[in-house]
């Protein structure tokens, strides 16, 4: 392992741009933003980017390779991320596909807290695929939404999370949700005997998001659910760091950054800066579903959630948006059992929420 | 002014989709997150996003307007980013290209505290354009930074930022180099009696945010550079609300979202939403420089900016990104002098920084 960040690119040129200024363009960009003549020899050497490989691929295309030292990044996550795709997001033709971690910068990032060791545990399921579903629809009252938590909490479903879309809306304000749904999860564990775990959403603006935090931890959740392109990527160490609970993060607004020819690859925002950022769980819309990605890049995901990464834990791959319960049981056995599945609309679409989740439940722990 | 919040998008449609479904799908995506089927009529007309509009265009594509009631969004701007382009993000050929506010929405986010108005005063530059330098690069110690800062100070530039890419790095520290360029700034006000101002880059991690930006605070420093879309958009309202900084907002990553099919229009990004989260100044890569923006694009930002905008203050426009010292003062004159012109590399290149920003103050106070 390097002590560089080592950074693959695919890049397809516009007219009249070179491959070779494309990418020493990019060397520059990230690191010294300046022309290279108005850089001295030390400069140039000890931080700007230095291009390691640049080939010409069949289809037009190139791929390059510029590594980063880290006295140009630093040990914070938000100048890697700029770093990363800080002023070249503001050009064209420009893909990142492959990222390699000094290990400083995976000691200063982290990763995170609890992982699927700690999920496993907090769930108390050793081994088998983890079920989770969501509280929904915006506009339903907090009482109703609680009802629905108690019911998939009868059912078995290990984490019940906040719909990312209800945050903190008149309808269901956050303090009156937390309560009346962590009260829910409670008040079935004494009936069945098992705990379902209540993830309230706490996406929420800068000043919000701690009180937030502390009030779920107050109320006795072990896990919250936070989209953290929305938050800004750090909030999940942040989260991690001050007030350990774990971390279930949602990928919304992180579309706009996986263009076929420009922007990261799915599996390195999802995948590695999820779960270096310190996502326990990282949820992405499942192939065959309401959403677009294929089978490879959610496997993709999952390679980069669970694979050995330094001293960094693994998370636990959520694949959803769409997901149908008749076909879970396949995902299951074609993802490996370090899942967790996350069904919404297909279990509501069965009008009876328990049983729906215990029919859910059972077949998964057979597939 | 309507009470709901009002998006126009252009859509793309994909192989075997209708633009009726994809619109419908829209709209529920970014509420419910539920099929219709699934909804009694109080949710399908109270919360879900209502389809006002939906025409063909010459070229293929489909104009659809979608409201949104404000029980979908609350007041928070993490809410609305993510009824804006939440999931809607992880699917293909959708593009906003106009927002229409809401009044209790404007108020709840804001706008800039200073403003245009507000920079002019703190700069004492009544009228005409201000000038603002960047210093870099990252690798430099804080005393050759602060040295650059000193010359800037001396020639006259109104605003001296520290670049983007100049966090906390170990060769100029943040906390040292903040103390060297403030000291370098009061210095050179000591000697020409005109004083410029140092911003220092905040953008940090999100315990550290707070911390930075007090700590410019209390060095006397009247504002900082951020870049919200690395930190996530709503600490601008932080800084704005608890620290009373003026606040310069940068562009790094937000270009992922600027994709010709898919994303959001950049006038939407770094104009409405950058104003509205409470940015006094956003710059954007100006036409003819390192980046690919159009005139139309970069006027159109210019616009958004400006723009009355129900009580919500306006920002300055701020065209940066390798614009050449000699066209400057043509910038001017085609966008009007409500304008910060952010021009570094171009005074790098002619090594006397204090005589060529002399020089180029001179030029734009003529234009």
């Amino acid at each position: 392992m390097s002590d560089r960040l080592d950074i693959t690119y695919i890049l397809t040129c516009q007219a009249g741009e070179t491959a070779e200024e494309k990418t020493l363009g990019i060397a520059l960009e990230q690191t010294v933003e300046l022309p290279q003549s108005c850089l001295d020899a030390d400069l140039q050497t000890r931080i700007t980017g230095r291009v390691d490989e640049l080939v010409a691929l069949a289809d037009g295309r190139y791929r390059a390779r510029i590594s980063y030292p880290l006295a140009a990044i630093g040990g914070e996550l938000t100048q890697c991320l700029n770093l990363l795709f800080g002023n070249i997001s503001l050009k064209r033709g420009i893909r990142i596909v492959d990222i390699s971690w000094p290990e400083p910068l995976l000691a200063a990032l982290g990763g995170p807290a609890y992982g699927i060791a700690g999920l496993r545990q907090l769930t108390g399921q050793a081994n088998g695929p983890l079920l989770c579903s969501a509280l929904k629809p915006v506009g339903l009252s907090a009482a109703q939404l609680a009802e629905r938590c108690y019911q998939f909490a009868l059912g078995g479903v290990h984490i019940i999370k906040d719909d990312h879309g209800v945050a903190d809306q008149p309808d269901a304000p956050f303090a009156e949700r937390l309560a009346l749904c962590q009260a829910a999860v409670e008040r079935a564990a004494d009936e069945t005997g098992q705990r379902s775990l209540y993830f309230p959403n706490v996406t929420a603006s800068y000043r919000e998001l701690p009180r937030r935090l502390q009030a779920a931890k107050d109320a006795g959740c072990r896990g919250v659910l936070i989209s953290p392109w929305i938050t800004g990527l750090d909030a999940l160490r942040f989260a991690r760091d001050e007030f350990g609970l774990a971390l279930m993060a949602h990928p919304a607004l992180t579309g706009a950054c996986f263009g076929p020819d420009h922007g990261l690859a799915e599996e390195l925002l999802l995948g590695d800066l999820f779960r270096l950022a310190g996502a326990d769980a990282s949820i992405y819309p499942n192939a065959g579903g309401r959403f677009g990605f294929s089978v490879e890049t959610c496997e993709a995901i999952n390679h980069r959630l669970r694979r050995p990464l330094g001293a960094v834990k693994p998370s636990m791959p959520t694949p959803g948006g769409g997901m149908d319960v008749a076909r879970a049981p396949e995902w299951v056995r074609r993802y490996g059992s370090d899942i967790i599945v996350l069904i919404g609309g297909s279990l509501y679409a069965q009008g009876d929420l328990a049983g729906a989740s215990k029919a859910l439940r059972e077949a998964l722990t057979a597939a």
